[in-house]
């Protein structure tokens, strides 16, 4: 089963993540755990460029490009192998983090992203995507509090409303797909739910 | 006027391209030189990730993105700007390259390739795209010989056939946009003849 997490900024889906994978160890899982950008050797020398502060001249298409690059080798080097194996793999962010970023936040073509989406993942699709809501304003105001601050952060503040609404509208086109939970709540009680929710999505299938 | 060189490996194009923007120069042109992949700060982080020979295990969809991601950069940042300025702009591989490497040489679908270089590029097109012709099997010896082994060399020699026969198919496409010249001459006389053609090109433009 493959499942992926994603949100705003500072929604704590990273360090939410290995919790998770912990949760569904302890039911009996096998669970891989990778991330986008990254994931794979290739993917992270792709991430340092996506992240560099001195590459603020990147061009939106040629950023959408790189994600896009890095997606395809984890695709097909780490997610397709364990799915293969029967392992749960789980992701943090994947294809709609590209429509939500760089179609709603940049306002590229959303039906050209979806075909640059299906190039790079072969088409591969999760089955259960964990929406880790929290607003722009208090996404980001946790991400500087915490210093992690990087090139992406860096866009205009009307850029990460309009990551959020496009969310929304991901969210509304797939409600089957998407579970939607509260992260302004205390880490554990994030985690809790959020291992509730994938337990039951493992149980049924 | 946007002019590009293509040719197999070992065809001399990096070596030539130098001595055709000197031979414009002299006839009063302002020239910029760029290649593919590279030739922004972005462009040559990516290049290095797609030569090195650590990365043997990229996928061909991965290495598809990347080339386009450094090709988004180059066309936004240097291309478009110096055509604007009214510049000659000379491109070591462009498109063409994508279309016979990746869709002949690896035989990854052609609509789908020519739908990513339209992201790409937004559109661009070189009007003049001279090849330099030599065979697979002179074109690695020469290259092998030289010292300058990277990893895309290192695919197998049908790869390369593949590649060159690719090469036939674009240019009978398109021959007016095309100019065909014998690499296999001695240097002097390939810089001669790009030069003759390129001038000829920009005068009857």
């Amino acid at each position: 089963m493959f499942i992926t997490l994603e949100g705003p900024e500072g929604s704590g889906k990273t360090s939410q993540l290995p919790r998770l994978a912990e949760a569904l160890r302890a039911a009996g899982h096998t669970v891989l755990t990778t991330r986008e950008p990254g994931g794979t050797p290739i993917g992270d020398q792709i991430r340092k460029v996506l992240f560099d502060l001195g590459n603020k001249s990147m061009h939106p298409r040629s950023e959408i490009l790189l994600f896009q690059a890095s997606r395809a080798q984890l695709v097909e080097e780490v997610i397709q192998p364990a799915l293969a194996a029967g392992q749960v793999v789980l992701c943090d962010r994947y294809a709609d983090s590209t429509m939500a970023y760089q179609g709603y936040g940049h306002g590229v073509d959303l039906a050209q992203l979806a075909e640059l989406v299906r190039f790079a993942t072969g088409g591969l699709q999760p089955q259960l995507t964990l929406f880790l809501d929290i607003s722009p304003q208090d996404g980001l105001r946790r991400r500087d509090a915490d210093g992690n601050w990087n090139r992406l952060d860096d866009y205009d503040f009307e850029f990460h409303q309009r990551v959020y609404a496009g969310y929304q509208e991901l969210i509304a086109a797939e409600p089957q797909r998407w579970a939607v939970v509260d992260a302004t709540r205390t880490p554990d009680e994030v985690a809790a739910e959020l291992a509730r929710i994938a337990l039951e999505r493992l149980q049924s299938k």
